[in-house]
């Protein structure tokens, strides 16, 4: 039998994937980041055991992925930062995803 | 060589393609239908010769499709109505998803 | 400090959470569903610590949800079952997606 | 009333946008990508008036955008090309995807 605080994390790992994993590809510019960032935080906060999401989509490097045509990008992990926090039962799992190396890594912060 | 009228309805339909399969699944309840809505229009504002959106994810449709234990359910076409305009050159094309005989329809309502 | 199991356990709700939200929604016929169970499971095993994905996607499920025009439907979870083993260091996790009094529930197995 | 020329159009524009956003953040890597491919290809065959479907997508870009310690990418307009027939009462309509001055462009090859 799984623990409690492994079944957490397996539910925090699932509202990382979900919410990268939806909005990916996203159409996104610099007029439409907060929008995106609460849409993306309300959405995955339906999930069961998801406690508060966090998103932070960067206008800094948003603008800087923008070709001088287009005037949007599509969203990717680069772009933005992302906090989560789960609870199941008795446990809380704080998550994060951030640049690392260069890539976008999601990390299991804490187990509590 | 397509006309103008003919690749405005081109842009038209690739808006409502993306604009449906970016975003259909996404995880909605009553508490997340604003966010979303607004997201939506604006991430698909950001495509070119795309003059406007507007979604509107019904309230009553998502508490119904909505299951006794989840609290929320899955973004889906039958859950929303979505108007589109798109200007091409001296074109625009205005476009519709509504519901008839039980599916989301994608329509072309008029081109002037 | 997360302990190996939980972390195996993180990684493995990532892949589930990817799998499910990059795939909802797609097209599906029961002439489409071998070719669509099969990337979905190589394009998950390229993610890491990933060992193994099946996917099988129920013809007479796809069938029944196939409205009487339109010769295809949406893949969403009612429709397949998927099994993942994910390894990561000493650890093997074991999940499973499977219907659960009319739900899709993603289901952690077995932590090893 | 659109002509059937106009509504061809948008039914391959709807197409398009679906294949992309749909499709878009898929992980792929040389391994994966004949499946994905046909999936691809499959999927977006079983919507209305859509005769033909190819996707290719291109082993030697996909090497080129996987990181060094990863071993996979994320599906991308740029990792791709793609053809569709659509075909609308008596008209036929020839779309193309491909690389344009560093952007993935959806054109509209032919209106028959």
């Amino acid at each position: 039998m799984p623990t409690d605080a492994e079944q957490a994390c397996f539910e925090a790992g699932i509202k990382f994937g979900s919410l990268y994993h939806q909005f990916a590809g996203t159409p996104v510019s610099p007029a439409s980041t907060r929008s995106l960032e609460r849409a993306m935080a309300e959405a995955i906060e339906n999930q069961p055991y998801c406690a508060s999401v966090s998103v932070d989509i960067l206008d800094d490097r948003v603008e800087a992925a923008i070709g001088h045509e287009n005037g949007y990008t599509e969203l990717t992990g680069s772009l933005m930062e992302v906090e989560m926090r789960i609870e199941y039962r008795d446990r809380t799992v704080r998550t994060r995803m951030e640049m690392e190396e260069g890539y976008p890594l999601m990390k299991l912060v804490a187990v509590e």
